[in-house]
């Protein structure tokens, strides 16, 4: 039995992953790690669990928690998972870090973009990205994952196979991307509140997102090329759910069945990502608390453009299962062993 | 392996039966039904399951099942359940019916509440009502069960305990109830449009909803009393989840404890029921997607009322989890098999 | 032309209140009082008030507004206006106060469900009630308005004419109400975000919302009896609307003509009432954004109780619209001035 | 008092329609045409007209409906309104077509996007493009008025300046428009069902809306270029709005003032289109229920890229506030008449 602690165990992305591992035979939580609610039942911040979960509420002691389990999430806000990051820390157990801190390889983006000094840039080089799909034997063998963002993994995997084959023009690349709210964090904002999402939808972060050089660099490494992109993610009124809807020039004229084959040259044999019938758009309901990510593509010959559209649940492939998927491979475990998760419609 | 066949797989309610049983390690689904969808690949209806389901729609032939499949489920419209039942085809296999067509014990109030002749009224006394909770030993050796109403099982065991232990006058009991969307079925109707139900609410079927005699006669078992209730549903902008606000007078004066403990004797052992901690409401979104009803109370000492109350996932413990509640039960297996799901939040 | 001001211009009963009062040819807005946004452009704070609304947010000083102005609205926290108005403001200025200072004619009851001490309650007597439909004349010619809460509004209107004719068993009510999250208010708090409130339904303030006395005192004014209610609300997933479903057993046998004739002698001359057909049910998606109640009730003989049901837009007629519905019976305009606003749909 | 016809009155559009002319002073609509509800009273069909509406529902009879109104109205599918208009029509009254029928002035393209034969292209090149801000002369004169589409509106006013003042790439545009779900119209089909559509986006005729070369035509006029763009919209869990984000490479490098000058050039002087404030990004609830278009850009210089954006209520401002707009052009009465309806929020 694995045994696993959650630094940040009360975030949206928290809740999920002991939603997650509730179903995993493999794991035990020993830790519900939340600074906000110490001493606090669990199952009183997430009436769901009740009866579930018994446990009440630590505080964020890595330290203490390195000694007791054998693998730690931490789902927390930026800079947190690196300021307590050690060597020591990392010979004794494994982290998989659902922040930012370890997915960009240039300390100098990650500062310019996130405005922070990086805690613990010495780590950085290590850690390895957990979009599995791309870096399936490096995370065997890791003990620090840079668990992706989740706009970046619905953007990549999307765009990913025709990045990799070089069919697209990597300077014409336009994501435009909408998320579910639960992405904003359960944090107490008027921004948040019901009555000033419901019935509206909004873009935010227009051309200064952090996400976009975390998705710069991972088509830059697909690619073999520097990358520069637009990313404009934007607020839609339902719970869960990613869809990307992206923009390339194609390199040289193609057709339906080529594109088709290249997709499924990298995704054939990908559980978790499910390359869609031809003219079927991707649908955020249809992966609703799954591990899945539905894609598929439309060829515009009136502009020479590919549509690349993705769909996923911002947060299971998006955040806690793509954690789960990174921790069953470094652990040796059958990749999707407790993700079997059936999309729920309605 | 139980193979099972669904008849109705196509509505909401067969894919919810569709989505428990791809968890439930000893069931196999051998026989998708679906009028509506002949020869269609189901994961066409329902693209969640694309990749999940390679079956196509096949006609309802009940005879054809009955040689094929150890378990038949039927979520078809009324009456129709009825008519293709036979002592034959209950000879070969077993039946849960998740109409209405075998609830009700006096055929006149079916046929009156209903609006049809009754087809097979020759099975009704033999039909076991399957809420497990309250009907466990039958349910075992039952051939044929009438699954429970959406809006009964949620609306009797908020009000059980107290009608079982006399607690309550039973003249007295109001039901107020409230659903989401699912519940209307999936059929294109203008009523159940998005910019229809989308921020509104109304009551509908007052004082006529043919949910009201099965909620009374169950109600009148557990009492011992003849029941007449008023019972009120209303439809909510959600998809899932049903909430039940019950009223009734106070036999005499109690407290919080007693009652409480009242709850406790019945659902301590039951774990899907699940009896929340003083003060606490029920939320339907607590129970999303699992099999769980949470139930709480309140006394009202300025008018000796109590209000009881439950919130519940309408397709899982009202519809398709318990289903396969039942199925368990009747095939022998632990009763919470396949159906440990965890309530997803939000 | 009337000058007015607000204090609480930046709650959603105060956003309402400028949007009226901007179709509203005889009043000028003078002060928009936002304690929490002071100096801050009031259309930075409601930006679908952009180039309408040119004012920057002010303070509360209502003497100083008392020279500048005709009218105050107060759409504040409880107790504040109370502790604002002063002899000297009541006689240079009318003031309708939509917190519920004034509401309640008996102090201790006030102050017990309110759990604060009444800061001025020598005013408590001359204030009046208003609901306009019921105080017309005395309206017309007071100085301080203790504008209906939402809920009060919509249930008593629904339950009125029968109390007021002697029809029902005044102890035998019960009002189970269900709200859009606007009636929460903006404030930045977890269970009022999106995702805490979308796909979910619960009650609240069970058997002890203080709502109920003022619903009871209205109901003992209208039938000549003490009145004990229960009253039950419940947040909803829409934005706007509420609907009360409420229960009373019926004195004598009767039928839907007789009651119909009551309902249409209170209401037959009342705009904002509509009584709708027989067998429709109210939805809160027809009145939404406008000051129309919609009332209708069923009788049913099983338990000869009856079910009266009302549906408002809890921000137009359970607040800002009956304010400006009150302001222009106080200054002598039509009643409907500025408020013929056509339901909007979808 | 001008008389109004609508063919196609129980549509949204229509319904809307309605809703805005109720409070237009120097309108009086004399004919609600609807071929599915012939002989139904209007307020049946969208009951928030009770007590408002008292007519009923006609058939689409233009001749007669020619000599006794002064203007129609049509808001029906494709082909109706060419189907029905003749030089003899036209020559008693004036008519605002809210289909497509006239909207493009090259057949061809209409047949091919339409996929139907043009019944009355006689009157193509008489008919004006309703847009005021742009044809606000001709339409003054104008006898037949092609209202322009939804998605065209909202499109082309986010873009229109830079494309008039020659600052883009015409060629690099790319429009990622979301829209409500009542641009899906009332017919009652699975797709548009609450269950399906709620916590639910998607993308849908990708590379083939029929609104494409509707935007790229206007576009075309607008920079004197022949214009080829893509275009997606996607379905988004809400009742009204528009938002579209759109994309295009600048000619040479600017700067925010510049840019904004060119759009205050434009807008400053039209009451319905808001250019907000710097990075403020529109939001569909913010112009709801009103005829506002909201719109605002952002700069990239990373990518040499601008990213412009506007957001409108599909049913007023692109579609029936437009046609009423058109109205008042038309008639001589000012061009806000019946239109000063502030956006209502939440």
């Amino acid at each position: 039995m694995i045994k696993a602690g959650i630094i940040g165990s009360t975030g949206y992305a928290g809740g999920e992953l002991v939603r997650i591992l509730m179903g995993h035979k493999d794991v035990e939580i020993k830790w519900y790690g939340s600074r906000s609610y110490i001493d606090k039942r669990y199952a009183d911040v997430y009436r769901n669990m009740f009866q579930i979960v018994d446990a009440v509420c630590m505080d964020d002691n890595m330290e203490a928690l390195a000694d007791e389990v054998d693998v730690i999430f931490t789902a927390t806000p930026q800079g947190l998972c690196a300021s307590l990051v050690s060597e020591e820390i990392l010979s004794k157990v494994k982290i998989v870090d659902l922040s930012a801190d370890f997915r960009i390889k240039d300390v100098n983006i990650y500062e310019e973009w996130y405005k922070i000094k990086h805690p613990a840039p010495q780590f950085i080089e290590e850690a390895v990205y957990g979009l599995c799909e791309v870096n399936r034997e490096a995370i065997r063998n890791a003990r620090l994952i840079a668990n992706p963002g989740c706009y970046p993994t619905c953007s990549f995997l999307s765009v990913y196979p025709l990045a990799k084959e070089g069919l697209i023009d990597m300077n014409t690349i336009i994501i435009d991307a909408k998320s579910g709210t639960s992405g904003a964090g359960r944090g107490a904002k008027t921004d948040n509140l019901y009555c000033e999402v419901n019935e509206n939808i909004k873009a935010y972060g227009v051309a200064g997102h952090r996400h976009t050089p975390e998705i710069e660099e991972q088509l830059g490494y697909a690619s073999g090329e520097n990358t520069t992109i637009n990313f404009t993610p934007h607020l839609v009124p339902m719970n869960r759910g990613i869809l990307v809807t992206a923009y390339a020039s194609l390199k040289k004229e193609t057709n339906y069945e080529a594109i088709k084959a290249v997709y499924d040259k990298y995704y054939d044999n990908e559980k978790f990502v499910r390359v869609l019938d031809k003219d079927v758009c991707p649908q955020t309901k249809w992966v609703e608390g799954s591990n899945y990510v539905d894609v598929n593509f439309k060829i515009d010959p009136r502009t020479n453009r590919i549509i690349m559209m993705g769909a996923m649940d911002n947060l299971v492939k998006g955040a806690a299962g793509q954690a789960v998927q990174n921790m069953n491979l470094m652990f040796g475990l059958p990749e999707t062993e407790g993700l079997n998760l059936v999309p729920m419609f309605p």
